[in-house]
């Protein structure tokens, strides 16, 4: 993949058209809508639909992915909340085989880009895209029905600075739709007992979201924090709380993402294909 | 500095006791007693009395000092809660100047050395050692009477694999005596509104630590993770959190202690005299 200047990835296009015609693949353009582009995800060919005017993923989800996939099994039942373009439930596909995952999404142009894309690399048998709120997800599905949930949540507070608090890129970011207390109590309404919370989040919320975890039960059980160099203060935090877990924080090895500027370190290049 | 193999450290004597004797300094000799030993603080050649059979300071103590006194004024007034031989308070001074420090200890025979030392070091009018327990620590001085509490807590929970409970190393390192709660719900009376708490800990107790501060009101300001090496997994958190502050943490870049074994880093050379 290949960072732009908004911090969002596109894929390098490393096959072509052609390539995926002669494998008997679909035709992408018959999924893409005006406006929309496809971007290539360097793992499995798998592709994503993404309407650049509107929200695209960032590394925060590629490393929330990586971070989670380590511990998923085939056969776990997994929940990714505000799934946006459904990049996470594509990425632990691709990196777990897991069959059975769900993203819910309240924008409904998001959850229509997150089926299509989901339809285009040929999982619409183990991708459900959902269109609903996840204040409400608690009655969208089964109490203790899922072993995994993840989530990308917003990371701002409040509104301060927004032109549109109704548009994608606003309610991706900003706590407009759903605060972190809500991510959290319908996490753990969701969760089997034992089941495992994946999250990231921005390091100046961390008091904060670790209270909010132990408030709904939510173990936190291994954190990883993410600096952008290796003498800078980390820009991100992965989580990892388990339900109804024992308490034991592990704080794992920083994980550093260049090495100088334009240049990702050996384990952002190899685990994460940057 | 230098550490020895049980991670306590012994002043590499860069000062004879001719050169003290030359500067008309007290002959330590008056103030040590049968098994103790004299190690230099590396500091305005302050030195401190330790009993190598009982609890040694380690790094964790030295970086807490370092941590805390960026942001202490002189005029603050400053405890330090079970300050065993009195270092942190020593520390403290010799980088602030601050002139109120209060070191309390539940150990007779480790506030009898940390008296000795101030003494020694001619800190007697600015640092009062107060033989007591944490427990009862909102009882032994006013309420809201500091500027600035910091504390290098017993990290372990339990006495599992304990020889003598009732030992100074046990009593320093595992929960016997007061637990983190203890700590805090003191602290919490004992700093003024918007005074400030300065610990070291143990990451796995990461999550109970902040859950526990914000229970008393303490909110957590600064966090800096300590890690041996650039690639392992920390091993000391040093946290501030304000009495009454505002939510926002603050994560800073990574403290490094060695480059490779056996050379520290540039900070620790520099900032800590290692």
């Amino acid at each position: 993949m290949t960072e732009r200047e908004d911090g969002t990835f596109s894929g390098t296009g490393n096959r072509t058209d052609r390539d995926r015609q002669n494998a008997g693949e679909a035709d992408a353009s018959a999924f893409l809508r005006p406006g929309e582009r496809l971007d290539d995800l360097q793992r499995r060919g798998y592709r994503i639909i993404q309407d650049p005017a509107g929200f695209c993923f960032g590394m925060d989800a590629v490393l929330l992915a990586g971070f989670a996939a380590d511990e998923i099994r085939p056969e776990d039942r997994i929940l990714d909340l505000g799934t946006g373009t459904g990049v996470i439930p594509i990425l632990l596909e691709a990196r777990t085989g897991a069959g059975e995952l769900t993203g819910l999404e309240i924008q409904p142009e998001c959850a229509d880009m997150a089926r299509r894309s989901a339809a285009l690399n040929g999982l619409e048998d183990k991708i459900s895209i959902v269109c609903g709120d996840i204040r409400e997800a608690g009655g969208l599905f089964p109490a203790a029905s899922f072993d995994v949930v993840t989530c990308n949540p917003p990371y701002m507070i409040g509104k301060h600075g927004i032109r549109n608090p109704a548009g994608p890129k606003a309610v991706a970011r900003h706590e407009i739709l759903c605060s972190f207390e809500d991510v959290a109590s319908q996490t753990a309404r969701l969760l089997c007992p034992g089941g495992s919370f994946f999250l990231v989040h921005r390091p100046f919320r961390l008091a904060e979201i670790l209270v909010t975890l132990a408030k709904y039960k939510l173990e936190p059980k291994r954190m990883r924090l993410v600096y952008p160099y290796a003498d800078r203060e980390p820009n991100l935090v992965l989580l990892k709380a388990v339900r109804g877990g024992r308490p034991r924080l592990s704080v794992e090895k920083p994980l550093i993402i260049q090495e100088r500027p334009g240049v990702y370190t050996e384990e952002i290049r190899e685990k994460y294909g940057f």
